[in-house]
């Protein structure tokens, strides 16, 4: 059994191998009349697409998405939106030594037990280059959520090297190659990520996600709480080894008054005075901003040969000479953005319906 | 829209109220011919049940299961399999000062967001009390794993108490209230919950679930990924903000050649060198322990009062007076296996089958 | 795997054996603040219920319906709605000759092919009796309907005798022992089916469904069809072997301008000149009544014997002495209604949204 | 909401419109290391294809499929297999005409009132253009159950001429353009027909999709039966209109004893005398033949005017002048026995699992 699809109400199914023919996906239960063009989605897998800094791998993928269904003159029908993108800079060969040996902390072995068969190109099925399908579908859900919800991620941490939280500037974000919100975090890792890239090898990072506009009630107890569908659309992201929300794992050192978030009406208007839960409660938005934050490990794909066996089960080093990202963490921050805007626009439309209901804002 | 199912192959609903006449669940899809009796899940539930020590709720319930449907003649069919516990010690007149106010950091106020209605008696649905299925349902799903899965938790750290991991003893871990697997920690644990519990207030926790004896080949890309699950089940528990696998959040400090899990093949068997991925790779189990790690946020219900607000809007400080936990971290422990047991069942049935392949153990 | 849920976002998942302890469902996704009580539910089930008249098994079951959860001083909450019916007249050693051997077109044998073990009591879950459940969950689903929505159905064959659909009349449908819509037949299918009860026999029938009111747009394009899931619905019925929307199979030997159903306005609503459709085109509804007639065979349980095997293998002939139903066809009336409940629920829910949304109709 | 996938483990999701780019499906949850080839897939799809007698619409599509994902090195991978068909021969101007009207009897006033948008070229998302897409997912499914099992389908009406049954011969069905078993009625449906198209007329059908050495066990209780599941997935095909099992709705006409169907045991295998019950029974397969029959209704499209309304609700008359099949039931022979291969891959894999256990045949 396989699992490419996730969402309930706003369903979306991937498919594609790093090395095929192309990749692509369908999003299946956006509601009609919503104007949607390649170029409202285009701009965010830019984002996300290789080969724009020495610090992300060097294959250049234009990665030009396709629409082949679900829009008719500029707007969705209501029926499947079926995106592709072709893979274009294949360079098969540069895998051909790993074709026949499996590198540790990567998923070779793991399919190969699974399913006695894998595509080893370019990790093939579970390589991240999925992941572009992902920023794919999330454009579309952006679209169905509105102005009024921003979604935005940023990297807060590279090794043990945090980010000063007083510093934290969106338009910094925007600025520099790492997503950074501390500007002056950013010649430390630059410094930092040159040297292990020229070491060959890598490291892990903290990604943080922050939904501001989130409307209160989305998220269904027991087993559809809006944190656990967080939790497991983070987690399932290449890499991701830890997920939490609001106060986290911290939390864990809190006492019960530390921990709280007084409530009080401002304005007529329900207010919180901190947002320790991270803006869900009992698995359902309180209205507060959501805040979540995943840890990715470092890329497994490095120069430093790694003690391995090949599938005669005799003992090799692998190295991994493809081109890969000495901080496979940056590039997820558009992917970590994009995942929280397909749950949200999941539970959006459970939450209000659909047809008849949608406005071009969710506050309306 | 409610959620209150989990689970593909083997899927567990649960329904009730804290202080309804009732709580149950219903479990579909275990197979049939399994040898399965009340007194098969009772103990599991004792380990959860509260009023067992002045640490965990005084509400004293003693959480008798009955099976309603499912299993003849000791055996299970194939049928779904219908559990029930009655309420039997509810003292709903606790609550009656909370009907008309929210308590900061419970999903009181999220849930009159979301459905404008709420059973507020001892938190209704959103209660721990619906915990106790979930255990149920594990011991269920324990022995359709067999033996040779053994899932185990331990309570790690108690507000920024950790244990010391080299002192870890699983047969300590039965003998004191905590679960704690370090013996020299347990009289340090005692003496600061008996403090936080006399001044009235509560602390978080840090559990860890270790599952051992998983055969390679469980869990599903790219959105069936048994580590997705895993985190998604997790955060699906009450009060909890955080859930890491492996080297978890660690991990991004990690360099590549440090995470690495070295591959060698030791006496016909494929092994690793070491374990920081925490048995999954690319989302599929790999053979080796899966380690999980889950933080727990301090009880919201507390007698240090609290600025809120009730429902009409008006501020009123909230003191919770009920039976709680001051550290309701310690009951999570019993309740991770379960749904650490579920999920491999889950995803066990999924990868094998169900009918003809089943047998007392999942390594034949 | 077991697969005893239906519905998406108004989900019922029903569990219990003939002569066991009880059967129950859980309703999951029903809208808060719906009035409702026991005694909204129970009117449903006595029409469905055995005993009433010599032409239904003489088992006589109360099927008291107890309200276990999701339901708050008379409300709905959206929280799991646990219904439970005690079995008190089991009347097990009725079964025991059948224990051994398999009766034909019964379930028995395939039970046993599938799961290798059967709880033979009464037919266990394969029993009829399951369906008192989905007239219970039938009768949540009207309330979220609402009044503007008329569900109705009625026997129109008992054999090869079918009703004159001419003098049909839902005023004498309540008046008779068949839900018959003829009153002139009655009697003729009282005598009938004397002679059959008297033979030990027993006869197939065919029910038809009218939904009228029910608004424009529900269903799914292409999988989840709102007349594919009524077929789906009709067919899970036990005993059920077809199933026909509108012109159903008589659509074969039309033309297309017969068929058709020409489209104008009157009065500022949109009309339509006939119905041969059946309410539903391109798996969506159009805003006619919808027209459902599903073919229930006779009953396998009779007392004539059938050649048959023991679970040895060995010949032996089988005659079935239970309670039974001469024509189980009669029974299958408010089961068919309820069913059509369900699925319009259903599709109302996915169609319009729960929250917010919900009204005392479907229509404003 | 859209719902354009169907099926558990092997799970099929269809996208496209008859006029845009390509149509095109991904197929989940297909075992590894299958053998699959385009080659294997397109010799289904020719015989579905359209313009290949006077009897389909003359719209020449040369249906080319291609396998973008899923397969490396001539085997199934056990990743998501994504198939693709350009649509060449789109005369969309054809359809200009019904831009702004009605057809009676189509999908296209429902789509309207559902979405408030539609792609009317070709009948948009409603086209049965889409029912490629399940021929060709039906042909890996038939891979899935192997040799064993045979699935075929025949016509056996048109409008109210029915074959002779004693007649029947599978070998006559390859040889006509009609799928008809009986030759003797080839010359009778040929001059029927041509006097129908000639008319601009067109007629219903019956169809009859039989699978042999199914194995016994297939299908769940109780909301996952097999014949349900059958019943769902021939009315979503378009135009269907009834669905029937076995003896469907002449089982309302019998008797129990005459509907029985006895068992014996013949050489150590489980027999039947009869196949009243068409291989299902309590909605599990007990090893013998499945019939399924389903009526089709006359296509919509036909030349003759039908009054109607324009999308401002002004009386008008209607002529389709697209190509178009006089009797779709004809095509639908395929798209029958592909949904009939789908069901059957997917409770074969539900009941036996699909890792390990997947063997070239369905009975070893």
């Amino acid at each position: 059994m396989s699992c490419n699809s996730f969402g309930t109400l706003f369903r979306v199914t991937t498919w594609g191998e790093s090395h095929g023919p192309a990749i692509g996906c369908v999003v299946d239960g956006c509601p009609p009349q919503i104007p949607l063009t390649e170029e409202m989605i285009q701009p965010w897998l830019n984002l996300r697409r290789p080969g724009q800094s020495k610090f992300t791998t060097s294959r250049n993928e234009p990665d030009r998405v396709k629409i082949l269904s679900g829009v008719f003159e500029g707007k969705t029908t209501g029926t499947p939106i079926s995106l592709l993108i072709e893979n274009t800079n294949q360079r098969s060969k540069d895998y051909s030594n790993i074709a026949q040996s499996y590198r540790p902390g990567h998923a070779d072995i793991a399919y190969d037990l699974k399913y006695g068969i894998r595509d080893y190109r370019g990790g093939g099925r579970s390589s991240a280059r999925e992941t572009a399908m992902r920023v794919a579908a999330g454009a579309i859900a952006r679209l169905i959520l509105g102005d009024q919800i921003t979604i935005r991620g940023a990297l807060v941490q590279i090794g043990d090297r945090k980010i000063n939280r007083d510093r934290w500037s969106w338009d910094e974000v925007k600025k520099n190659e790492f997503f950074c919100p501390d500007g002056e975090m950013v010649p430390q890792w630059q410094d930092y990520l040159n040297c292990i890239r020229k070491q060959g090898s890598s490291i892990g990072a903290v990604i943080e996600i922050v939904a501001e506009g989130v409307p209160a009630g989305l998220g269904a107890p027991i087993y559809g709480k809006l944190d656990s569908d967080i939790a497991q659309a983070m987690m399932s992201i290449n890499a991701v080894k830890g997920v939490e929300i609001g106060e986290g794992f911290n939390a864990a050192t809190l006492r019960g008054e530390e921990n709280a978030d007084p409530i009080y009406v401002n304005d007529g208007k329900l207010s919180f005075s901190s947002n320790h839960a991270g803006g869900i409660l009992g698995g359902i938005s309180t209205g507060q901003p959501i805040n979540v934050r995943f840890a990715v490990k470092p890329t497994s794909s490095i120069l430093i040969p790694q003690p391995s066996i090949d599938s005669e089960g005799n003992a090799t080093d692998v190295i991994t000479k493809g081109r890969h990202d000495p901080c496979v963490g940056i590039r997820a921050v558009p992917v970590g953005e994009a995942m929280m805007a397909c749950i949200l626009a999941d539970h959006w439309l459970r939450h209000r319906g659909q047809i008849g209901q949608f406005r071009s804002s969710i506050l309306d």
